[in-house]
């Protein structure tokens, strides 16, 4: 009777673990972005290990890795990575991650192997060596992981050897193009299509990539955008300083060969794009004479009319390369009024005032800014709303799961899919943590949630920054601090001299001599009040402090800074 | 032959003084947007006293106000004040200015200065009492300011008793439009044109909002978003719940008038929101019954169909009505699935993530989310490109001036002015500060800066935070703060005890026992290791500090708190 219970138990258990379970993990609110886990059984594949950059609450953090808390204890099941692309939000938290769960094997297109790789050897000298490569040499290949039987298409995104990829499972066949775009009429390659994925093993499940759910523009095309570009260059009057991203990878080589083309010299400026760009063309994606790229020192030995520099920091980030230029704090780089600047890019979220602010002051400096609210000169990597729809069309899949957007972008993928047609019970949205199980091609969505709270990067620190030490940088940032300082004698527990103060971030000490006497005697009056008998103890003393300066402080100025009083026994 | 000299340099200190100088002062990158200085010999009017949001590199910072010292001294030539309209941008520093200039007279229309003497009883009970008020009672009236002869025309914009100012002086006529916006089709009005702007005594400076100057998108027509607003009140399966600026003062009205229409009642939230359409209901400009407008703790009296809740927080602002009734910490609304709820707003710069944060709850909520995204639920107030054009051609002015945005929006107006056939020399871009000269008709743009350094409102303090202040602020929110404390005997200069650390926003101190006890150490040795003869002063012992602290920090952590040494002698 045990036996059979025992028995019955184990096969439920059996029953329960044989799932196909599809778990995003990583990225914050763009669900999935930087990380999705595949479990089947005692099989694990994971699916890109990105980073997000920080919050405008968040400050001093440098980025924000997957919290894998889930992998904990599973790390031996983990049969691969599979990294979709070279981007940092795919592969920028792979330094860390891969060394905490042992280094498990990684599968890649070669320039995105070799980006990881120059990642990898960024954070820490050496770790390179400790990656266990599958080179995915041919788009054909196909890799057994465990269960798992993957097998890869290309996709339109703005980076070379970007992949889709197909992961065949007992339960279901999961589509899933990672970044994508769809572009009518490519200037590098045949036009991608999808058509082929309606074909594979149904049940079918297609994540897609959902961004441009809301998105009815219409998108730039590579081919205009490349032909503005060109032209901007062929006629510039002067130098023509394209400022972009470092991983447009794609873009840079179009520039550099067109360059080429018409006997222009290009320098590249940024740290990130440098190597980037030198990467591919180690791997012999970018093929460009020796002489057409120059270094940036060298760029005064040419006529200006020959001179091409490719720069990062159109986001107006402080550092960067384009902010230098334009601050006039650049080595090699001074704007002059005949050169031509062209951002092209788009705008992240969030970086608004600050590219308003660079475009500001660049405008001061030349008569030839060109951005895209005047010019086509940036084309998105990632595709729109009609983009979605014919992507749906051509792969037909059974079930859809929007991904890698906010969530308020998924609901609208999947209204965008109903009117496609689409049954509702067929579409999925989850969350960072949700669980999604298949059981032999029957979705359900579970209740279980894993854990994905942020895990902030600053520093060397990874995951030590607490919401106590963040929320103290807030209140830090908002109105300062105010250290008050007290020496009382340890036997009669009367205060010795006047109390100090240190203060930074709440008023200019120097113009507030009154505050500060002021506060000096509400000190002194705290400490004389008190009852020696009941109030003697420091805790109380403190609070007492904190409250009463607190109150006087904010009474007399509207600020809360924080209070930190220290009590010295002497 | 002394008096000769005298007389000619006062002839031509005389002539130099008979100008007119055109002065934009307040608003920082959007040049003129909060205070424009008018003076002409011994006369000063002034166009609005608005205040400033403040940028991200701010923190804690509540606004910043025009910096008017170039006034100071000649208050008594300041013969008014004039407010084009009732929004904080061109009324909110008033408070603070008015008082600082001795109240001069103020010149609008009825709602502008209701709302004028609202803000400033918020500022400063009874300060209203001060007030010197000339009010516009009809757009033809004409006031005599000094050697200036005021008249006025409306333009459309999204509040009520928006005007624009006719400046006529012995030189040359001004025309400012203030904010504006061209409606084809208004829903209360009649059609608003500019024609007759072209026939006053010329020369005619245009001074325009030029804030729309790359936007070639067709703006939302009011009509459009009227009535997709209707609609959606009048199909929402269960309350509506809309989103919007309490400066959307039109837009609130014209809700009023449609829900009253159709029997649906109307609950307001939020301070500024109640305050405004309060004020312009005791004008007579929003007529609704009394049943109409309920307060928000009696919409539970009504059926869910019957309600349309109006609130503030539209930009997810933390504290605001929307992100509470979000947060699920409004004490009356609380969202249901059938809630329908609209986002009549645009997105201010630098609130991108914020509000996407807000969108992704309320979708989590609620199933019928509507944004500008998806309907055209929001009508700029503010003129595009095709717009500029269309009233540069009626106004046909001698000299152009486009305002009121960012550097680069004005350089982008001047280039849009050449293609509609003006010529370059008569188009100024000037920044705040700039003076510009018209001497009989001729413009001259100066080499004249008058200071504009940024004022900044924090609490009660006006102008008191230094960049000390607020580099201060950025550094502690980078990373935080560590304060080291150090006892030693007054005599032999010896440490006594352990010193003490206090810090925040660097580290989680509970968790970092070691590190804090190994910088103890160092401190310890520092003290030690000194020459007592030679470096026994606090000056030396707390750069050591601060230096050999400082970086024994950032090579365990990477992070730069700021460092700050205490030394007690006993």
């Amino acid at each position: 009777m045990i036996q059979k219970k025992q028995i019955k138990r184990d096969q439920e258990t059996n029953k329960k673990t044989n799932l196909l379970r599809i778990i995003p993990l990583g990225g914050q609110e763009e669900v999935g972005r930087n990380m999705t886990v595949f479990e089947y059984h005692k099989d694990i594949i994971i699916l890109d290990m990105g980073v997000q950059f920080p919050e405008e609450d968040m400050p001093g953090i440098d980025y924000i890795i997957p919290n894998i808390c889930y992998l904990k204890g599973k790390e031996k099941n983990i049969r691969a990575v599979i990294f979709s692309h070279g981007h940092l939000d795919h592969i920028g938290a792979a330094p860390i991650l891969l060394e905490q769960l042992g280094y498990p094997p990684v599968v890649g297109r070669p320039l995105t192997l070799a980006l990881l790789k120059n990642r990898l050897e960024d954070h820490k000298k050496g770790s390179a060596k400790q990656l266990r490569s599958i080179i995915i040499r041919n788009i054909t290949d196909r890799i057994r992981l465990g269960k798992f039987l993957t097998k890869f298409f290309p996709v339109d995104h703005s980076i070379m050897d970007a992949i889709g990829i197909i992961i065949e499972t007992p339960h279901a066949t999961v589509l899933h193009p990672g970044d994508w775009t769809y572009e009518e009429d490519p200037v590098s390659h045949r036009k991608v299509q999808y058509h082929q994925l309606a074909k594979l093993k149904r049940p079918t499940i297609l994540m897609l990539e959902s961004l441009g759910a809301t998105n009815t523009n219409k998108r730039v095309p590579e081919r205009v955008m490349y032909n503005n570009l060109q032209r901007l260059i062929s006629q510039a009057p002067g130098r023509i300083i394209i400022g972009t991203f470092s991983s447009q990878i794609e873009r840079i080589k179009q520039i550099l060969e067109f360059a080429e083309k018409i006997g222009k010299k290009v320098a590249l400026d940024g740290y990130s794009m440098k190597m980037n760009i030198e990467v591919a063309k180690q791997l012999g994606y970018i093929k460009v004479k020796k002489e057409t790229l120059i270094p940036i020192d060298k760029i005064h030995r040419y006529p200006d009319k020959q001179i091409i520099v490719i720069c990062t920091g159109a986001q107006g980030e402080g550092n960067a390369v384009l902010s230098r230029i334009v601050n006039g704090q650049h080595r090699f780089v001074q704007i002059k009024k005949s050169d031509t600047i062209v951002f092209s890019s788009s705008i992240i979220p969030g970086n608004e005032r600050t590219i308003q602010r660079l475009k500001d002051n660049l405008y001061r400096l030349s008569d030839n800014v060109v951005h895209s609210d005047i010019m086509d000169i940036h084309s998105s990597g990632h595709g729109t709303a009609e983009d979605i729809a014919t992507v749906l069309k051509q792969v037909k899949p059974d079930y859809f799961l929007p991904v890698y957007a906010n969530h308020y972008f998924l609901k609208e993928a999947e209204k965008l899919a109903i009117r496609e047609g689409f049954r509702k019970e067929n579409i999925f949205i989850l969350d960072n943590g949700s669980v999604l199980e298949f059981d032999h091609g029957r979705p359900h969505l579970t209740n279980q949630k894993v854990p994905t709270s942020y895990v902030m990067v600053d520093g060397l620190g990874v995951g030590d920054i607490s919401h106590v030490v963040l929320r103290d940088r807030q209140m830090l940032a908002e109105d300062g601090m105010f250290v008050v300082i007290v020496k009382i004698d340890a036997e009669t527990g009367k205060l010795i001299n006047s109390p100090d103060i240190i203060s930074r971030g709440f008023i200019y000490m120097k113009e507030n001599k009154k505050l500060l006497d002021q506060t000096r005697d509400k000190v002194k009056k705290i400490l004389k009040d008190r009852d020696p008998r009941t109030s003697a103890d420091e805790t109380f003393i403190k609070n007492k402090i904190r409250d009463v300066i607190g109150s006087f402080l904010f009474s007399k100025t509207e600020r809360r800074p924080m209070v930190l009083p220290v009590i010295i026994e002497v």
